[in-house]
């Protein structure tokens, strides 16, 4: 009997991470990391997992989604599926209803990404990889199908594509060695949340170098004395080497941005992260223009491909943040890592919240063995938050991811976390 | 005691327009015209009306984003309410945890929008004003003071907004007479619709020209010689002088938008509407560059005034056109028609589907009076549908919009219509 999808189940979890602080930054002083969380079954008994990445409020909005876009995958049947989740992204994000509450944006295409890479970490599953190999796996034909190519065009063909791959072809099976042996490298952003004091950000900060980290993030932007006071004490703690980048997550508009990072520049900022609205490609060319050298990064809430390639057109950034749970899965995101490649920027990606280190380093991962083949000037974000919620968490060493071995996405929340954590009524918060 | 904000009620209303094909084009072949309805009741009894414009599935989801942010408002104090709904604008679209579902973007951002316009639906119905006129009355200081100017002030400062309404101050009175007197001019989408056949397109547009229509619109993109055919036919009924725009409602990419265009400019096309994705600034103006004299058209995808400031800084768009259920509302509007006037750009609104046409000929009305001051080469779209289901409908005198006379924003459904088309419960889709 054909193997299909039998139920795909939702769920609000919710961590209460105001209470602590943790994550607190200039637009959002008290997140509570969430997960609109999916669990796929197929007839056989096999399962996927995803989830998309919230923070707090609005995660009953993000499931709603998800449940109506579910509609359209329950029996489906699995080998297909498995075979080419491009057919099924394409599906669900140009569904011709659903389109006008995005296209390709926000809530309804958050939902469709979640579902995408529930469908990736099935088919990992299956194929008994992790997904950076099972990806890294698959020929130039192949990755090049996988992409929606309608709005890429004019920055990168389908031709272009094939020939980077083709290029990076010849070692992927020494950098996949060169991965398994060393990992993939990591900063750090513990040190650095709004919410920390100072003696808190310079301890933090002195055990991040001993830790092995070479790039570590300060969040920004609240209060100009507070940022110049901490990132002379930061700078201080990690002496003149180690990179220092700095977060403001939107909080300026283009001029603010300017005027108050000419003030941070005696610390030696390496990049200015989100430094304005995520929708400003022309103002994070402005802002790039006036402060160079400091690099210019953004990626968190760019909410499509077609957001990077202006950005990487108009000489917008010098670092790309993709993350895992904004765009429409994986699929779009093997799109965002070739046109990287094209223009020669370094991904950086977004990571942190719940379990985004956990899925996004299968894709720097394979970038590195099958699309950019370096790690130069790249780094995965690391935050070392509720890793203990999943089956298989991210394992850092001496500053580094080490490369997952099990199969699947690193997807899997520990099914206790379901429980005590389900909002509103699981035990985490009915007793708080 | 205090007038307060005592219950805001949802409903899921979508009429069957699929069944005849009207509304349909490239991307969007069978519509189901629909609205996420809101109303909101005070202590005292009155009400505000206000809606999401949607196209069928995924009406839910909009509903569930309004039932979250409707917590915000319940039990507000009316009178601060409605003096001054950018309060509540800024709190609905900034709130610090569901921002990250867009930010500013998608179904969040939309249901932000419809409870801002339900809110100055009950301010302009307490006042006993029109929308357009109660806004047309507001001095510059209160109007600028409407606006979230975080991202616009490399684009538009206060002071420059101030400057241009101040300007405009002068001629008010004999604007608004002129208005009373002779209606706002209006084009027309009816004839156009991708699912009619060749003989009623060269009926329809026979009869726009009759009826004083000086611009018709036709869909195109999913078939060029259809196009050429269907365009030769209109060009034929309408005669020389009629403007003849074209929307292609986001099918192409860039070099698939130069390239149709030029097949089709013997015809002498006015504009290209949504030749693109409607993210893609920098593909606007690279298609604006190769088609010029054609104009460029684009704003009912455009999620914000970010995008539209974007637009217009990059010289992408000849003809800026808002969508009163896009945005955030009444008050981001304000801001994108600020934008215009100081770039010099035309406004000539989106409307059709179902009540846009009703919400926002008062922001194009309100733009004449006390903003730019003309209607020159500017027009309302207009569509004849689903308007007997307003209690205060449009109406089109002489290919001109009436100006409305009612208290509100003309955004009420009849009782018997949120009844009869409830989805999926209402008896039209029981009855189906």
């Amino acid at each position: 009997m054909t193997e299909r999808i039998l139920s795909i189940d939702t769920f609000d979890i919710r961590f209460p991470t105001s209470r602590h602080r943790d994550g607190s930054d200039a637009m959002n002083p008290f997140p509570d990391y969430s997960a609109a969380y999916i669990v796929l079954r197929t007839t056989a008994g096999a399962e996927g997992h995803g989830f998309v990445f919230t923070v707090g409020r609005g995660t009953e909005i993000e499931v709603a989604a998800i449940r109506s876009l579910a509609k359209m995958i329950i029996g489906q049947p699995v080998d297909e599926l498995v075979a080419d989740p491009g057919v099924l992204s394409q599906r669900l994000i140009g569904d011709s209803q659903i389109r006008w509450l995005g296209p390709a944006k926000g809530v309804v295409h958050m939902a469709a990404g979640g579902l995408v890479n529930a469908v990736w970490d099935l088919a990992a599953r299956r194929a008994g990889q992790p997904l950076w190999r099972l990806l890294a796996a698959l020929s130039p034909e192949q990755l090049v199908a996988q992409i929606d190519w309608r709005y890429l065009r004019d920055a990168l063909t389908p031709d272009e594509a094939l020939d980077l791959l083709r290029n990076a072809t010849g070692g992927r099976a020494e950098r996949e060695k060169v991965l398994l042996d060393e990992g993939y490298p990591a900063y750090t952003t513990t040190p650095g949340w709004l919410g920390y004091d100072d003696e808190k950000l310079a301890r933090l900060c002195a055990e991040a170098v001993e830790d092995g980290y070479r790039l570590i993030k300060l969040k920004v932007g609240a209060n100009l004395a507070d940022d110049v006071r901490r990132l002379a004490i930061a700078r201080r703690a990690v002496g003149p080497e180690v990179r220092l980048a700095v977060d403001a997550n939107q909080i300026w508009g283009v001029p603010d941005a300017i005027g108050w990072m000419r003030e941070l520049a005696p610390f030696d900022p390496y990049w200015i992260e989100e430094p304005t609205s995520p929708d400003d490609i022309l103002g994070h060319a402005a802002i790039r223009a006036a402060l160079a050298p400091v690099k210019v990064a953004t990626g968190e809430h760019a909410h499509n491909a077609v957001m990077f390639k202006q950005l990487l057109q108009a000489g917008a950034v010098d670092v790309v943040q993709i993350d895992a749970c904004r765009v429409g899965g994986v699929n779009e995101n093997l799109a965002i890592l070739l046109l990287a490649a094209k223009f020669g920027v370094p991904v950086c990606p977004h990571a942190g919240g719940v379990g985004l280190c956990e899925l996004v380093q299968h894709l720097a991962m394979f970038d590195f063995v099958a699309v950019s083949g370096t790690t130069q000037d790249r780094a995965i974000e690391y935050v070392d938050h509720l890793h203990e919620h999943f089956t298989d968490p991210v394992h850092i060493e001496n500053g580094r991811y080490v490369a997952p071995r099990a199969a699947g996405m690193s997807a899997e929340m520990r099914p206790a976390t379901l429980t005590a954590y389900r909002y509103p009524d699981g035990p985490e918060w009915t007793a708080a």
